[in-house]
């Protein structure tokens, strides 16, 4: 990919091209192999530098099969030869996430919540870094709860931010709670905001985004298994969420961001709202107005994706 | 199932039967609809109590295709009528979980980590309840780390113990962490343990299980992108851990223990081991002694499920 890389954004291109990605653990390399176990990958038995070294672009996503949608979309998107009615699985061997290649694009689900795509990342990362991948940018595809927004409208996550507003992810270590910044790239956002002006039908911004352990006590829903809270004591919360800058409530964004900046790797969030939780808890809109959402974030990613390229012309700053 | 239920285990009936689930929410029974999302059901568009009415026992675990193995092995166990070669997934039309009903028994995936398994077992909860069910009892089954056993050992939870050793549960209410207990119901795991013995090749202990939010560093593993410790430090939080009195780590038992228990639900963890953690981080057994350990706890599970719906002549105590 490097020569197509070479017509990327003008101004950024030097600073992109120096951007490597890194594990953080001297313990690796000293290793004689290394199975990514939730992937059903390993070094002994796959051809990982042949297999991935070219990836430039990974997108992940908490659906399986958003994400197989996802990798028939930028087949399509790209321009690239073969069919994509059935892209391979490439941890068909597993069921613990779906895996598809096209071209410089890596498509995978990581299943719901910060565990799930914590592991998912740990072996991610690990795998870019047998390949050899490198200026690597991740992004995470989503769905989530809007925060004084109207349904539909993309977040494109500024700071990811705990259930206190902090923009900080909470690691046990051996059983020590350290502390980890959750800051995005902003050089990345605001291209991504820039990409969704030149989209119809593509209400963006950018905002912050929090994350939360789970979708019923934890964002304040009243229609959960267990609620100790009244509506007003809600509405309270998510006021507060708001005053401190967030658009959107999601379950991932922290440690995605985290993990990501702890590794150098460039990274975005972009999710779509389904509701305006002010309004509401549950998710009511039909299902092809949800689809249609859940395709925007897709699109958006796609748009950039196909700029940083060059496969479409760049509007002027 | 009452009828059958009638004959369970002589000396504890009255305690069984009496035993009622609840959920906690004064919201839910005012509501003109509930939508359960991540299931795709609803108390509109699907006739709840005639579809799980009858429902006895609920198998969950991470695996969706572990699960559907679980439902086609209880079919063949329980006798049942028909085909068990295509089970039915209800929740066919989201790809969030999977869910298989087999009879009196609901075998059902959560993914992996706590935020996934909290959003499952809110909607199951709420799902149960609507349902009308009574006297239902859960059971998580999975795979873990085994600390200091040897590799199929099959644990039951006594507890479940966060990362400091302690059996509760943080809950995040609108931005407050509220602690809750994550003790697990004593009599069936003794039951349990009873049942490991009237099996062949069926090891098994009751020890207390560790929940960790990640696979990697929180599990002290030396073999993720991240590590900032060393060997000697890894040994030294397990023989930690180990001295208070845990045997195996995985990633969902506090909050499905809590859960369970504010919700006045009977429920046991049963995991199997797939490594020794003092001997190592990587899973590098064979893909078929990993399946066999694997159905470990489904045979465990099947037995104590025969056993209460009196398929099987009860051994003296």
């Amino acid at each position: 990919m490097a020569p197509i890389l070479l017509n990327c954004l003008g101004n950024e291109r030097k600073e992109y091209l120096e951007e490597t990605f890194h594990v953080n653990n001297p313990n690796l390399d000293g290793m004689e192999e290394d199975i990514l176990y939730h992937f059903s990958l390993g070094t002994k038995t796959h051809n990982l530098p042949e297999m991935f070294g070219d990836i430039k672009f990974v997108c992940v996503g908490g659906s399986a099969k958003r994400m197989k949608a996802f990798a028939q979309f930028i087949h399509t998107e790209l321009n690239l030869p073969g069919s994509n009615d059935e892209p391979k699985d490439i941890c068909e061997a597993t069921d613990r996430y779906c895996m598809y290649k096209v071209g410089p694009v890596l498509s995978m689900s990581h299943g719901m919540g910060v565990p799930s795509i914590s592991i998912m990342l740990h072996e991610l990362i690990k795998l870019l870094h047998h390949a050899h991948c490198r200026d690597v940018v991740l992004f995470r595809l989503g769905t989530s709860g809007g925060v004084g927004l109207a349904p539909g409208t993309v977040v494109v996550s500024e700071k990811a931010l705990d259930y206190n507003f902090l923009p900080q992810f909470e690691q046990v270590v051996l059983g020590k709670v350290i502390m980890r910044s959750t800051e995005l790239d902003a050089g990345v956002s605001r291209e991504l905001l820039q990409c969704s002006k030149e989209l119809p039908n593509l209400p963006a911004v950018i905002g912050n985004t929090m994350c939360t352990n789970d979708f019923y006590e934890g964002q304040g829903r009243l229609d959960g298994a267990l609620c100790s809270f009244s509506h007003a004591e809600k509405l309270e919360y998510l006021q507060r969420a708001y005053e401190a800058g967030v658009r959107n409530i999601e379950m991932e964004s922290t440690v995605f961001a985290a993990m990501c900046r702890v590794c150098g790797l460039k990274a975005a969030v972009v999710c779509v709202t389904l509701l305006n939780r002010f309004d509401g808890d549950q998710i009511t809109s039909p299902e092809d107005v949800l689809v249609e959402y859940q395709q925007r974030p897709q699109v958006l990613v796609a748009h950039y994706i196909k700029k940083r390229l060059a496969l479409i012309a760049l509007t002027p700053p």
